[in-house]
């Protein structure tokens, strides 16, 4: 089958791989119907050291399972699934917790012998723990949608939850990307009242107001700052959602979060120290987030999708099959495309 | 009257001043029943600049009101009050949600023309909001009990509190000074099973374990980790209470939390930038704590001072005298006290 390797910066190929067969009693096998290009997987493709082995990329697709191991129980051949972009047991007290992505016998696609999402197919392991099944066909409308649940709806909603956004908090997003907006559109649906979101692609941010936001702030730095300031009567937000993941972004949060807030972090961070005595310490600003255990919320954000309430499927805005991967990135990497759907 | 300045690094005088008085409608004049040195206190003990004019200094005491501006209404002359270490209106809407440290109209003792608690009395700006009367004479034997009041009971509860300690958290405790053994004691009364005190002072852990430690780890860096690893079977505990504030304790408190759980600091941070990225950020830990608003926390705590079900004063292991106030800095420096009381 046809899968996607990455072989350095700026390096990826579509190549020809084994089919991916049931290997544990516990795997599915999965035909990916749609699968897409994450904004961190642009890291590699802007950091990765030359490796002439490659390795496999992508972690977020919807597919219909092929092949099951003889102890998988929740989803069956032919159901159409979602893999959360960590795979995981669904029983250990993480997971019970819904921290699937601590899962103690859990893993990421691309590692120890598990492909990526980029392909044609994908060996699942845990498949019950892992998958959920969606009551659409493969045909359907919804499907790239229902492939957000994979990664960036998932993750913004976990930035949303662990900050508490409620009816009662303002908020901040800072990011425009796919991850940011539907930030956006988790705050909007969980009651957020002021949404203000950070960002300078006006066709992006115009989606960001469809989603929720009331206001948008094309500065940055210390003219972002203020203008966020300005908005919130000098206080910034309870809550600053920064998808981003590079220190001026991380700063911004600290600058916009208002004293007692969160500053909610889901963009990988691309530093490892950062200021957190001063302002962070004094203001009394607390600081979370993480990988989304995006499992978790599937459940929970599939049936605004099912109801159309939602239609976080409209941050795709490129289709391209799989000898399109590649250019995929380039567009991704140079900003021509918000977020790249792959049809294998 | 009576006050203890500090001219610079190890040089703390007990001098004559004039005598507070009412300069606004909303300030009360306390004469000090019992003040006490803050291990706060020793950062500028150790590090200040040498500075010809001094500044006053202490910020925890329990005293009897002896005049009141015209608008005071909450307490009145005679009433024996305690003083949180800022002082607020009690009214704007950081005060109505309990970050008192945030009050838009209040402050901090020792600054802007605001004396100190290491006195013989203390103006006292809106002193409605700040002060709260306590049911008992100056001769009572809760008075130390309830000058914890003024800071380390409450900042030992707002650690806990900010981190959401319960029946469910195992709670590690690092440092064995004040506000940590009452860390200690917060967490036992929010319903933590399982308290881990790191700490090194034989005297201060074993007042710990009466407070409610479990579990003591006098070993530190990764020998300690190790050890509170072992203790949890491997995976740290829920809440992380970092009541020391300097990098060491920060990493400890990094490498002993769960994945997803919480290091809550009320340690002032001696360092501007911490490492955030790789094992925070992947563990979905977050980080909470700042200055405790102890005015939020009173009326909470002050019940069972009265009631005797608890005796926070016990870390008092040393009183002095105003004019022995230099000699306990050098014994809280030295160690060789826990927390000195200073009966004026």
């Amino acid at each position: 089958m046809k899968a996607t390797y990455i072989y350095g910066a700026g390096d990826v190929r579509v190549i020809d791989v084994p089919d991916p067969s049931i290997q544990q009693s516990t795997d599915a096998i999965v035909r990916v119907v749609r699968a897409c290009i994450c904004g961190s997987d642009l890291h590699p493709y802007h950091h990765m050291a030359p490796n002439s082995a490659g390795n496999s990329i992508g972690h977020e697709f919807v597919g219909v399972v092929e092949d099951t191991g003889s102890e998988v129980r929740t989803v069956k051949r032919g159901d159409l699934v979602i893999a959360p972009f960590a795979w995981s047991d669904g029983t250990c007290d993480f997971c019970r917790e819904g921290l699937q992505t601590s899962c103690r016998h859990g893993g990421f696609w691309n590692m120890g012998g598990v492909g990526g999402g980029q392909a044609e197919a994908v060996r699942v392991p845990l498949a019950d723990g892992t998958l959920v099944a969606a009551p659409v066909t493969e045909d359907s409308p919804l499907v790239p949608s229902l492939l957000t649940l994979s990664d960036v709806y998932g993750t913004g909603y976990h930035a949303a939850i662990r900050a508490n956004v409620n009816s009662r908090t303002t908020v901040t997003v800072i990011g425009d990307g796919a991850v940011g907006l539907l930030a956006v559109l988790s705050a909007r649906g969980l009651g957020a009242e002021q949404i203000i979101l950070m960002g300078r692609h006006k066709d992006r941010t115009d989606l960001g107001r469809e989603f929720g936001a009331t206001d948008v702030v094309a500065d940055r730095g210390d003219e972002g700052i203020e203008r966020v300031r300005e908005l919130t009567g000098g206080d910034g937000t309870h809550v600053v959602i920064e998808a981003v993941g590079y220190m001026p972004a991380y700063e911004q949060a600290v600058g916009v979060v208002r004293q007692g807030g969160v500053v909610s972090r889901v963009g990988v961070p691309q530093y490892e120290s950062a200021p957190i005595g001063g302002r962070v310490f004094y203001g009394n600003i607390s600081l979370t987030g993480g990988p989304a255990p995006a499992r978790a919320y599937i459940e929970t954000l599939m049936p605004g999708i099912l109801d159309g309430r939602v239609d976080p499927g409209r941050v795709f805005d490129r289709e391209v099959d799989l000898d399109g991967v590649p250019d995929g990135y380039r567009a991704m990497d140079t900003r021509e495309a918000l977020k790249v759907i792959v049809r294998p």
